[in-house]
């Protein structure tokens, strides 16, 4: 039985799930979701290759929600009804530099609900946000070379593949290339407009 | 021509108006609409007494922001829909006390947007926090022993008169008595499942 | 025998007591005062119920200090001469609000030292300096209702009775309910005056 | 007529005169009184041959204020009574070093003020606390070799001189040469019990 | 007639010319060179776009040197020799990410220095340091597209060209394509050995 | 085997020397040198009698580091080349007061690096810098009265003796008297010069 955690300001994506802002206030039910998924995550992300611990979780959601106050980051989870609550099930966001007006996009769900589009339906709303009201002219992502399941994504996306930095990732085991896509305004209100 | 906000988080009080998260995101709008009201509200408010300032707004919403990620606040703005956008019609919030497990309420409404119920949804939905989410066993409300728009409300979200502060209020001509209200959990469950 | 202190600063009330400045200096003798009365204490002081460390007390005569270099406390210990040193025998203190121009008092006694009218000079002192070089326009006091040696006081200093907070006392065992006094700038100096 | 100033905490020097806590509350009296002498000290002192304002002199009471609750300062006011409150008339003080167990002192009066023994009576008292209750083993007097009137008040209490500090003062005119004086515990213990 | 400056601490590119620590100890000089070569840098440079001031060259050189203790960059100075006291030339640094094991390089020169390889002389010993005694795997350059002269030295300097990020840069007149470049410390060590 | 550093920039003292910036980049190997001198520092320096713990000697350089970019110390440490690294030899410095142009030197130096001179030519670089670039117009140097070895470098590099400051230094077993040199500005070029 998953840790549900209550949210009074939500983003609705459809009926059966929404954005929350993540914030501390999610940490125990976050660190859940986390360490459920700390295994599977390890394969494609440096970070979860690293022990996690509940003070570090809150912590890291300490400084997402500081860094939204600033403007600096745009940090949701991904969650689904359950009862008057919700239960957690993916976190996505935008790391965004307002030097360069762009930002670098990042996601992850749950074994549970992958199928689901809930990824793709996360980022549509945070790329409307950063194409809209936060009035960017960019948004990359980057990802392992061999991650096809997030390569389709950006694809899907409409995200161009601009390169690939070899060796820019570093594991455990070893460095791996990355490739790099972006996606501009003008390509994402044009899409969202047909 | 009001200015307008957007924001992605949300908490609707039906159709025609919403909660927003009031946060610095808020402060050219905001300001705006406390410089529209300062007179107004001067009547009643000591703070709307001292001369407001963009810098000062600015300050007062990042504090509000921080408070709310603390947890010793539950800052919002009360917003109606304009286009897809928001404009500002009030502000709401609770200071929370976890020592005493209490809070006080407070709340201020344009002048244009009195009689729409909004100060009543607004609180309503506070109180459904308050007593649901963060658990507390007491919220009180301070006004102006004269402040009869603001006793009807009072009573009419249930609290019960406990007690007259004398000259507890400063106004620069003078301090006044201030009539003071509580609420307990109890009686809002009751009031809520009837 | 008691923990000693020295003060180089004092407030003589009358010739055997004296208030000190309540700072980080006391922390071993005001802990172990502490310590010897926090049973007593628990039943009508929630803060009581908490464990106690050294630590702890001295944080928290770190920041009374501080409270009162910054004009937001008026922090005391009540001391009896022991030789050359002090032994302690109570604190009391005021929070003060500029916003409001107004305090709370508070104050507790060791059980050794009741019954010598200790904590009524104590008050009488920091009322005179609220009402004096402070400037403030009111005082209050917060009490259990059922705290008759505390409402004594109350009455004994001409507070005046303003209402009872129900339930606004948290406590482990339950929720109680407080009474509210309060007493007048002009009330005060009628009183000192007569 | 001089601003005057309330204090709750004092140090009687006889009937005629106090040691006040040195803090911010002192500091429109206090920035009046080192204007009236600033000319005056800044034939000895190099930090009154640079501008004074009332913001540097806050600045300077809040570290010391800060310094006192720290333990490395102990910073008091001389005072004489004037009615219910008391008239600033010079400055006291040791800086404390934990590490040598020893600290410096320092002090200057109000022209008016002088040659009634206030800064004899001032050191006495600080040091009867560097060398009681702080425990300190020795205190240390800078002053510049001309200056007759702070050498003989070193020698009245008891210092012996250990050396000359060639161009060890930075005046804007030019440097000057420093005498330094030491005291410790043993010699002032015992010139206190005979 | 330029501004000179002292520098305990250097690190020699041959005779005429050494790396200096860029820190807040060169704010007079350094300010002086960027106001001269402003005009130049902004054909390439968005931030050179922006006013400049002398606190906020000191500003940025402070952060230089903390950034530097941290470990989180590594900025210098190129300098030429002038009498026993140094002109500033340039200015290169690593901005060095421990997590990816990997630092992102930057440079300028003073248009009156330009031919003497001061800059591949100053990233060669960037480049020696980076993947000698700081252990990265990668480093990083990004140029714009059009920038022939930067393209010239990342490929002199053994970079690879990674791909291009289609309008990253924002420039006041219009947002430009960004061409990046990666090096590995094989390839580097290698091209050393040789 | 020591461990051996690496570090960009230096100032040679000859060719089987030199100095290097003191910071926390040293951290392993200059707690290890500590360590190593600790019990032989212990007879001179009251700080070398408190223990040693690697966290105490990262925060030290930390602290040291700091300091060097505020402009308020002259941190080195003094090395020899161990192939294309260094090793640690000992510690100098300077205090410096803005104040009173003025700073105080300290120094010292493994056991078995005694005897090279590396201590007079550290010192001798530090007062170059002191009287050169810095500007100070003093440097005074502090020993206790038996350090022979002390007081024959003071002298080697012409300080004056200024006096003896009675039990000025606090050791576990008793205090020592401690005595002052004196270094002028016109002294040292001077000597420098002939």
């Amino acid at each position: 039985m998953p840790i549900l955690v209550t949210a009074m300001f939500t983003f609705p994506l459809g009926a059966d799930a929404a954005l929350l802002p993540r914030t501390a206030a999610l940490t125990e039910a976050y660190h859940e979701l986390l360490a459920a998924n700390q295994e599977r995550l390890a394969r494609w992300e440096p970070w979860a290759t690293q022990p996690l611990t509940p003070d570090g979780t809150r912590s890291f959601l300490e400084a997402s929600g500081h860094a939204w106050l600033a403007g600096t980051e745009f940090p949701v989870a991904i969650a689904v009804p359950a009862g008057d609550r919700w239960q957690l099930a993916g976190s996505a966001g935008l790391r965004i530099s307002a030097y360069s007006q762009s930002a670098e996009g990042g996601y992850w769900i749950d074994a549970a609900f992958e199928g689901r589009g809930l990824v793709t339906r996360a980022m549509t709303a945070l790329l409307d946000q950063a194409f809209g009201p936060l009035g960017l002219a960019r948004v990359t992502l980057h990802t392992e070379v061999a991650n096809q399941r997030s390569r389709a994504l950006a694809a899907r996306l409409g995200f161009t593949e601009e390169g690939v930095h070899r060796q820019a990732i570093s594991f455990p085991g070893g460095r791996r290339d990355e490739v790099a896509y972006g996606l501009l305004a003008a390509e994402w209100l044009t899409r969202r407009a047909s």
